[in-house]
């Protein structure tokens, strides 16, 4: 299972809430298994999951009509499917059902709701919690829902607590820890598959279009491909153009796609040719500051003094100016989980955190370079994802 | 340009506005050019543009540092960029920077207005509409900073504004036409490379990575594909797996990626050998119903009415029992912009509209069925985006 039902029941229990509604794509999947595809590729579409605090069991699924077939499939274990909307869908007359079309069926022959959130205040309704303390995943609701909720529900106390379920996911299951790892050496492979055809005079384009095919043959999509080269590198969120790779300028890679919904980032850099002095001192450096983050982390120890360890590395190692604002974060169904890896953040590590380390610098006039790799944090230390190692590719 | 100006405005005239803040992806890129990344591609990151309604050439972008170099790109139209938050970019001592580097610069130089929310108050006080009504389009902000900017703009009147963010973008510019174009294009030439490889004994999932690299190849990014053979087909939403392709069943396939941030959505079918008798009547009957959709639409005809033809059609045609909620939608940077071809909808066709065609049919036990095709509205009639025809295609 996805979700870390204990987890988010602590964060329940804390909060002192009755049931959560996950609201948000990300939070309605790890929550139920439910892909609710428009909600993930569109903004507006509702789609929500109700978890009461006591009998998470009783969990309720509400879905347009027209998603009812993702509902269905068999990775949502949540089994109190509520729909809203008309949609039409026909069946072979006389024809027995089975499998996914059964419980398509079953799950039409259910009464429409009318909207989103009249199906969830009636699914609050019906499990007793009309007068209770309801925490609301606050980002993926819209605004006059929300108010549509606070008149259907007059006696209930509503909460926003999208924090709650950031805070659950911050420690992975197995399921999710092994999604994570595939999705990871998917993007490694990716790079390597992208690196193999890099050449002088071949373009970023070129580049980037073989690393999102090899994602799409390794079993992922493409999300995130900032690619760039030379000088272009240097732009944060570079993405690639017809610009031609020079020899001796380092070309950037910060990408990840999705692998059954899970996410990958990592980056690494490679040079046609020889590299100068200064990128080999420089690539070094961020390589050494990324590996004494990660033989750092272990559970307990403080995340800001990784990443002072880190920035102070790098500093030590080779680029004396090094400064970062963080120098990782956790990964999960969202790009960004917690922990952020930032001087402020005194939160300690956790086993099951899933994190990606990394120590890029930007700077404009030479280039980018970044080494950026993900990991699971296992109860003495980490497990790291990478099938590559950072070091500066030469070609 | 992107952005409807004249519509807008006009938008804002109806509603009485002084201004309208952005802050959905799609709405901000449309207004600004700036393609603000991580909200594309996550849940929560805030990225506003701000259009005074008497001097929107006065509009201004609100960016994360961290994506300040998206905001220094040639495609950002709006000249006034204001930041917030730490990040750390360096640039090469004593060297002159130039062209994008030194946009970025320029915009690095600027104050770190502290948070989003604080940035936009800002802008709007420098607008001097402080006091003024502003449309808010409600669904990216985050629900604490709308009750943010509330405290900050005590004088000001906040509404929420989507509707007339979605009423612009109804009507396209050129620029928005010609890259539309292109991705529906993009996804015609895609679904032929995947039929060009359907055999019997290939997987939907085979079909699915040609589908998705040949959208790579030719310069577009995946978002929607759902393939799927035989009775899976009858899912709506059916995501590709292992199954293996039967001669006589239908493939279907409702897909469409990205091209330079707009959307495509087309629909076709095919079967590998002979089809039956029943698909053969059945799907020249929805060919039958889009196509006569397709010749009805021009300027001023009312949206309803093409709705009840297409069905009519349809029903005439082969599939006595036929019926739709809607057999249509508007596309542009989302995947569903106005209008709605729905049976309550009394709005007429304009000149300019980008609308899907679709007239789908899903039986459960047997396959799904939908051609759907993609145009722009002319001034008398339609200008199809199409490569391929509808038709059943027999491999």
């Amino acid at each position: 299972m996805l979700l870390n039902i204990d987890r988010l029941q602590a964060g329940m229990k804390n909060a002192g809430l009755d049931a959560l509604v996950a609201t948000t794509p990300e939070n309605v999947t790890y929550t139920s298994g439910f892909w609710a595809m428009s909600q993930w590729i569109r903004r507006g579409p509702q789609a929500y999951v109700l978890i009461p605090a006591k009998n998470p069991d009783d969990s309720s699924v509400i879905a347009n009509t027209g998603m009812i077939d993702l509902a269905a499939d068999s990775d949502v274990w949540v089994r109190d499917v509520r729909r809203f909307g008309k949609f039409i869908v026909d069946a072979t007359p006389d024809l027995k059902l089975s499998g996914q079309d059964q419980r398509m069926q079953e799950l039409l022959d259910r009464e429409d709701d009318g909207d989103a959130v009249k199906s969830l205040a009636r699914a609050i309704k019906d499990r007793g919690l009309q007068s209770a303390k309801i925490g609301i995943d606050e980002i993926g609701i819209l605004p006059e829902y929300w108010d549509a909720l606070v008149e259907l529900l007059p006696d209930a106390k509503l909460t926003r607590a999208s924090g709650i379920f950031r805070y659950a996911r911050a420690i992975k299951t197995a399921e999710e820890i092994s999604r994570l790892r595939k999705s990871a050496q998917i993007a490694d492979l990716s790079i390597a598959a992208a690196f193999d055809i890099a050449r002088e005079g071949a373009t970023e384009m070129d580049l980037a279009k073989v690393f999102h095919c090899k994602t799409i043959e390794e079993g992922g999509l493409p999300v995130l491909g900032c690619v760039g080269t030379g000088p272009r590198g240097a732009m944060t969120n570079v993405q690639p153009n017809e610009t031609k790779i020079v020899k001796g300028e380092v070309i950037r890679f910060d990408v990840g796609g999705r692998y059954r919904h899970y996410r990958a980032d990592i980056a690494r850099n490679a040079v046609v040719g020889d590299a100068d002095a200064k990128t080999v001192r420089y690539h070094k450096a961020i390589c050494a500051g990324m590996y004494r983050a990660i033989e750092m982390i272990k559970p307990g120890v403080r995340v800001a003094d990784v990443f002072d360890a880190a920035v102070e590395t790098v500093r030590r190692e080779g680029i004396a100016h090094y400064q970062r604002n963080h120098i990782g974060h956790g990964i999960g169904l969202d790009g960004y989980d917690a922990p952020n890896i930032a001087p402020s953040n005194n939160e300690s590590f956790e086993e099951g955190m899933v994190i990606c380390v990394e120590t890029p610098y930007y700077e404009m006039g030479y280039a980018g370079l970044q080494a950026e790799d993900t990991l699971v944090v296992t109860r003495d230390g980490v497990d790291s994802f990478m099938l590559s190692n950072a070091a500066l590719r030469l070609l």
